[in-house]
């Protein structure tokens, strides 16, 4: 995508809070990473994202996304497929909780926001870096995007 | 689902328009079915369908379409899928194409939704009986859901 298309399709589309919620509930993930790194002191990594993915088609959906939040990219995913991502915590913690606070989501997704947003405020106040908070952020991601793939 | 969860799932949800529109713009999907059948005098029918599919979980969300839309059922899809589904023309020209019209979707399924309205159109005025109105349908259809499974 060049950069006037980018900026075209930010400006052009407006997006209210409702269609947001409506969209993610469709269309949305929560999801807690955990990754080995033998250069951390526990020999692991959290990272927790929030995405959505489209066709390229719909990229101007996702870069509205990004200008509504003022914060996450747009990143091809593979093929045909991109990706509007936020991995911040300091953006999850400020812009995407506080959204989905007080739009909640209607679907069973709402669940795994909930249990999303616990890891957030666990990782905020550092405690992914103890081994009790890791095994604490461990036992809530498993029980996280159950049934994904039916 | 019994009739009393039914019921509660029913009044529990209620949906603001544009939730429904960011909903069926990532899960909705309009669709032109055309099957032989050889007892009508062009040998093939016409049937087009509203859907929006979700796993079991997410039910009630289907019915809180159904009781918004006040038309359609909520079948069955398959294994732990439902769906809701309108394929009533007269609930789909009288229902769905004005919800659509005056609330706009924001992806390419919009695409889709105007070449869908055409269809129903003319089947509103019986023209997929005559074999120049079938030959426009199959045209219109043939440029639906292009890279669905993209």
């Amino acid at each position: 995508m060049d950069q006037y298309k980018s900026f075209h399709c930010i400006n052009a589309m407006q997006l209210q809070a409702q269609w947001i919620v409506g969209f993610v509930d469709g269309e949305g993930c929560f999801h807690i990473g955990i990754h080995k790194n033998q250069k951390l002191a526990l020999g692991y990594q959290v990272l927790p994202q929030f995405t959505v993915v489209q066709h390229e088609r719909d990229i101007n959906v996702l870069y509205a996304l990004k200008n509504f939040f003022q914060c996450g990219v747009v990143r091809r995913n593979h093929g045909n497929l991109w990706c509007y991502r936020v991995r911040s915590i300091h953006h999850l913690h400020e812009s995407i909780l506080p959204f989905f606070e007080k739009h909640k989501l209607k679907t069973q997704k709402n669940i795994n926001f909930l249990k999303f947003r616990r890891v957030i405020f666990l990782m905020k106040k550092g405690e992914h870096l103890t081994q009790q908070g890791f095994e604490r952020i461990q036992k809530i991601q498993s029980q996280m995007n159950k049934n994904k793939s039916i």
